[in-house]
């Protein structure tokens, strides 16, 4: 009952993720009110997002060059790789700015070793590049989970015979977590990994 | 951090009710997924939206042309007349199926009584458009709360010297509420409106 322009605004808020009929239907009716340079300027950015945004031909994070800031910075440390599932974790990490080194993205995990194909997530890509390049340390930082810990094994017994130092970020109780609230598996974790107090 | 092409489209999403930095990070990586036919879909939805959306020459609901699809409809009943406060409740009552007659949308409601200007709320349309018809009925279709209740008596007050009779949808307990949760000013509406059984 709306009219086609209204219609078609609600349908293609509907394609994203966690927004039902009456969300698409308020920020359809919200962008109304909007000024017109703003609504162009969302349709140019949604427009121009695909074709302006590639994979970093070394490492797979976002880009709008052939290489990412990150591959590009002469000033990071060559010789250290930080494997993570997808480009957001990238940004999380620089966020922090005690990194310096390289990244990997695998665009995913490993859901089953029956049947695993290595190029799915990447880990071909990561293999030939580690065989090329004179890494020293590969920490890999993908969630702890029982994917993410197939896929860590999977990249360590890979690289094992190699003389490169393979470790995984730390699990554990989340710092400011109450205890009452922290999962099983995770409390479990802690207790498996306690450090002693130096 | 992430490509410029990338950090338009969270900005824009930022525009939206409600999407905040990370909501809108995660759509635009959504996005990302997306067919180039969605999201271009998406792209031209809203660039056309301002455009090709036009408020009815009569009653004020959203349009593609210059009369909408109720003022255009010969079969309704031409002498009642809903005001309500916005298009979205057209939908609503249109949904229901129930009512028949004519539409005037308020585009808010009054605020305050003092400094009153009619005309930002199209109640001299409002005015206009029922001294030039042959309403016998206007029902007040506005939320009730405090500004609802002062644009309902102010209309009243406008008309009451003509032969319409004016009505206002009855407030009181929801249907399927549980009593306990019935807010105070509601449960005292419902007291003081209450009806007998018949």
């Amino acid at each position: 009952m709306y009219p086609k322009s209204i219609l078609n605004v609600i349908e293609a808020f509907k394609y994203l993720p966690g927004i039902g009929d009456k969300t698409a239907e308020r920020m359809a009716l919200y962008l109304l009110n909007l000024d017109k340079v703003q609504t162009d300027f969302m349709a140019d950015a949604i427009k121009n997002l695909k074709d302006n945004t590639k994979r970093c031909k070394v490492c797979g994070n976002f880009t709008s060059d052939d290489i990412c800031f990150v591959c590009n910075d002469p000033t990071r440390e060559k010789n250290i790789l930080c494997v993570v599932e997808d480009p957001k974790t990238i940004i999380a990490i620089e966020k922090l700015g005690v990194y310096h080194g390289m990244y990997h993205v695998l665009n995913g995990l490993i859901k089953t070793l029956d049947g695993l194909d290595p190029t799915d997530i990447r880990l071909d890509k990561l293999i030939e590049r580690i065989n090329n390049s004179d890494f020293k340390e590969i920490i890999i930082a993908v969630k702890p989970c029982l994917e993410g810990e197939m896929t860590s094994l999977y990249i360590n017994n890979v690289l094992k015979d190699l003389n490169i130092s393979i470790t995984r970020l730390a699990s554990g109780i989340p710092m400011g977590a109450d205890m009452e609230y922290v999962d099983a598996i995770t409390l479990e974790k802690a207790f498996d990994n306690r450090k002693k107090i130096s």
